[in-house]
């Protein structure tokens, strides 16, 4: 994929945010990489959705973290970005959004557990939050160490982060994740979605847990995976 | 009515379902029957609604299940239709969403009782959830069985397709329907508007139970059936 | 006023309810009386909001009840509004919805106290809920005793309909009404914000009760009467 | 700056309300200051936003309270923004709403804890509500009092009003400023959003307290101050 194509899907993924409405003014970002280069690009920080254009778009190198191209500084969020892109080599576009519902599962500092075919069709299971961050973690390095807590939330629950292509930082928001910009800002609804009907299914039914494994692997593999049917 | 007729209502059933904002991305499908030549029209499977044409809308035998005209794969949910079609004669327009608050009593697997007229002007009485599906009913032929449950769970407790012309199915989402696609859009939208209203009702007044019969009457009365006063 | 000024005024109102959205399809009318003439006019019966035009608004005689013209029915609801003009002197005109937060007060049977100054520039005190009414009311002449029940309701709590524009139908929804059909419909849009407000202000506090007298009375007084002081 | 530069931001800062859905009808009003002539500009009581044009606002002189320009008596809660400008010497513009969860929680009478880095990326801290006015305060320069008593809970709590840019007045509504018109409007609406997400993140999790000290030191210190490193 040429660069100007990886911008410009970054650019629309970005764009795509406010359209679903999982921003409120500058609070969002999408990045996607280029695995044969390595290039990542991503929003650059504090700009309005409105004016932003595909010359806006930072590009970086995934390892160094450099910016390659652009004249704006990229999202604050970027060394997140970027430790997420390192672990997880089989995603292809990430957002982070502070979309209502799933933030407010993450100022819960509570996993968002899979109550229905919805959640089923996206995610294989519990989307998890992250525990608290320590001190020396924000102090030092805080948007890198983000990425971490991510890194080993999934990694010490043997969550395969194709399986579940989001997560809750406690006291934060969501992540999510795809095979492209696009996937991931999907995702993202999907996760916002979820995360609404959660809080209210709970009201109704406040000892609720995870529904049915078999009802699970039905609706996520008729999505996922070999034996796949759902779609054209 | 012509073939073409019933592709055309189906294709604005569909359409209407965003407008009328039951449905995320392609989560939603509408079909309708044609009694005479028992020929089925459905939205096809994973095609987004933006731009969807009559000519994407798929035909079906409903003895057979057969694709009899598109060359699109029908909606994964497609046996689902055809075994309520089967089972209830006088239903002409099947439609089935993810709508957040009804999909919201599917996953506490809960009844919605009628607590208010809103309710009473379009279901006669308390729109049932579903029981959970076994393992071998979700492993094998699961949306034939999907529509087999939905049918069980009328037939045991007596209750009429036209009287409550919806269902809550168990850990997923709703299904509606009517005299045709149109109506069961309707349909739709009032189980997602009562289903909003229940579940802050409850809020309010957590041993809140069904409404007066004589309530329920009168309003489902002066609206359908041969005394209907309502309308032009 | 002329009787087309009239007709005029209740298409526009209205319309204006799809505009605040308190009505889903049909779900909702507003009338407006002429007391020189003691004409009524009235949203006609299961029309469309978008297609309505001021020849469907249906003009009725407040005594007789009789359609003084117009071809179409007049709203089912139509006895309800009557039996308000009737014995509220000073109202000129009346808004029937099923708003979802005041109707979830009504479902719920409950009254909705004044808990902060949003209600207080508008109701002068606690939204009565009515009774629930008995087997014979229903049965027998129900829109117009529904009527009956909201102003006996005022009549035994000694309520002002100047003072409070608006009640809520137990297991049905709210009534407001105003001077014109204008000012129906604002108070309508009130009810329903301070509904919502009521629901979670009560999640918040479960042990709120109404305002304090003097801000209760410092708000409503800056608006009406002789000492208001607020607008232009 | 130019007094019409004034005036015209004045103006686009009201019209920034209800596209922000902080308001209906006209239950809102912006103001800002020229601190070199004492000048402050704000919105004319009881106009419709669709129709306000630059002529419509209105200016005061600080420290008189006198109106020095415009035809139209001004917003009938000026004598509260002018207690603010008086007593917080950092601030250019005040904004008053009553979006709804903001003034859910005034309702509630309670104080709004920062539960996550939405809150604190714009409030250092608990965003204060005030206590209850007296009988006197009412009755006598009521809206003067309400500015009084917001500068008495900054004043009494210890609390800067530059690290706060917003209250919470008992049984009314929020009020949130800034460095201008515009950023105070930003403010109410961070304000409202996790005034939103805070109701049902305690729903979610009744014990909820404040986030960690170093988490909210993080993220409204990489915003504001000197060593911030959002935006460009």
């Amino acid at each position: 994929m040429s660069l100007q194509m990886l911008k410009q899907q970054v650019l629309e993924a970005n764009l795509a945010l406010p359209r679903h409405q999982l921003v409120t003014f500058t609070w969002g970002n999408v990045s996607a990489i280029d695995r044969d280069s390595n290039q990542v690009a991503i929003k650059p920080s504090g700009v309005e959705y409105d004016n932003m254009t595909v010359e806006d778009i930072v590009v970086l190198d995934l390892e160094s973290g450099r910016v390659i191209e652009g004249k704006k500084k990229p999202s604050s969020d970027t060394a997140t970005h970027l430790a997420l892109y390192r672990a997880f080599n089989d995603i292809g576009g990430i957002v982070h959004t502070h979309s209502r519902h799933a933030t407010i599962w993450s100022q819960a500092g509570q996993d968002l557990p899979a109550l229905g075919t919805t959640h089923a069709d996206y995610f294989y299971g519990t989307i998890p939050c992250t525990r608290l961050m320590t001190e020396q973690e924000i102090v030092n390095d805080y948007e890198h160490n983000t990425g971490q807590v991510i890194i080993e939330t999934f990694q010490s629950r043997g969550i395969s982060p194709t399986d579940i292509p989001g997560v809750l930082i406690n006291a934060h928001g969501p992540f999510a994740w795809g095979k492209d910009a696009s996937a991931a800002v999907h995702n993202a609804v999907v996760l916002e979605e979820v995360a609404y009907m959660g809080i209210f299914s709970r009201q109704l039914k406040p000892a609720i847990d995870s529904m049915q494994k078999q009802l699970l692997d039905k609706h996520f593999l008729r999505k996922h995976g070999k034996n796949a049917y759902y779609g054209q």
